[in-house]
């Protein structure tokens, strides 16, 4: 990247504009500028001109009281618009509902990014409350159903480098770290043709999915069920709702062959 | 705007270079660079600089063969940033997803955005396949039901002023656009509690869609309920579902009280 970055054709002062964007987080949904200059490394004057622009045009709200800054909901502009151009999506989205009818539980599609998966369509339970798990959030792909059935579906060099450059911190007690454990649980997934996790992420979640490849088998995102612990056993989960999620991936993958992986 | 955009402080080159991201739309999910610099009215060395920064970056992608940009996932982290901040949506979801559970159809929360209602929460019908309406889709204001609902709770100045402002053209053939039929329509809504559409937007589509309200009874968005001509009638809607979206948007309302509108 750094590279790129160096070239006379790439525009700083864009790209310190778009990290102001990307700093509002869950945990953190309203800065002052002497935040965001902390949690974006940009000088305060930067921030100040970024986030007046981006106030200007909208993308950004400032509370009447507080000052402090907030995304509005016009910032949803500059994201939204793949979820209205992906073909993996459209294409995705009957089989998912139809899988969400089957099955009554949460299905999802992920695509990946780097080293995580993100959502993409989400189609939750009927049953529960849904948790709040906005599209475009981002999850590790070593210890979740979603990036194990991906990196599954990947030749295996590329597989292991995401492994090896992965962060792998223990999110709860059940985390898989350990690099040739999970390298274990890649192949597994390679051979079953479905991965599961248990817990490894969010407590009480159990988990199945399996890879959408295209026509050359390589893999695009990742469909999975999400479950509860409380409904449900990781074997009857493994044992009821695999050959689902297996069926829907391939379903989708009929429908998207001549798809290039993209990024 | 344009006294804004003359500033000191306002970045242009930032302004610019998310006026590429926003080009992409359904419709034109892939453009080259002269494409992009018709849609945008940018210069083709300013259209260049700014695609090559967000390719650098990992927001757009360039197909391989083609060399046509698109958005990549990844460009969900600039907007979707919304959804994973908003204390409305947050708020929202637990009775949406009651609602959807109850009714089995599509309902939804939106939110104002200038002339248009942006879709910020989404839970699908059961029944039907879904149709594919991303988050973030715009819709206009005068012609659907959660336009005019969030209309009719606005102080009358400023619902006329949205109105008159409307381009209001016909998307369908029942579509309303005079403008004396739909102050009517609005006014209509205010004593009733709640809005309705049938086939003004969307063909098939009907809607009925009542205001969330904060404790200044100021609107914040609207919930709606979407179900399809080929299953139900407007006479049905208004009198099974209204007293439902009613209800629901004033549940939303008590949990979001202290909430202002944004932007």
């Amino acid at each position: 990247m750094s590279s790129l970055e160096d070239s006379p054709l790439f525009i700083t002062a864009l790209s310190k504009g778009l990290s102001i964007l990307t700093a509002f987080r869950a945990g953190r949904p309203s800065m002052s500028l002497v935040e965001l200059a902390e949690h974006t490394g940009l000088n305060k004057s930067t921030v100040q001109r970024s986030a007046f622009t981006l106030e200007a045009l909208g993308y950004l709200y400032k509370e009447p009281v507080t000052k402090r800054l907030r995304l509005a909901p016009k910032s949803l502009d500059l994201g939204t618009g793949y979820l209205q151009t992906s073909e993996l999506i459209e294409r995705s989205n009957p089989y998912l509902h139809e899988l969400n009818r089957n099955v009554e539980e949460s299905c999802n599609l992920l695509e990946p990014c780097g080293l995580d998966m993100l959502y993409v369509a989400r189609f939750p339970s009927h049953k529960q409350i849904a948790i709040h798990m906005p599209l475009g959030r981002h999850l590790p792909m070593y210890c979740t159903s979603a990036g194990r059935a991906y990196l599954a579906a990947l030749p295996e060099d590329e597989s292991d480098a995401i492994l090896m450059a992965s962060e792998r911190q223990g999110y709860t007690a059940s985390t898989v770290t350990e690099l040739d454990q999970l390298r274990a649980l890649v192949a597994e997934a390679r051979s079953a043709g479905y991965a599961y996790a248990q817990e490894e992420y969010f407590a009480g979640d159990i988990s199945v999915a399996a890879a959408v490849v295209n026509a050359d088998g390589y893999p695009l995102g990742a469909v999975n069920i999400s479950v509860p612990f409380s409904r449900w056993t990781l074997e009857d989960a493994r044992s009821q709702l695999a050959p689902k999620v297996i069926n829907t991936a391939r379903n989708i993958a009929s429908a998207t062959r001549s798809l290039r992986p993209v990024g």
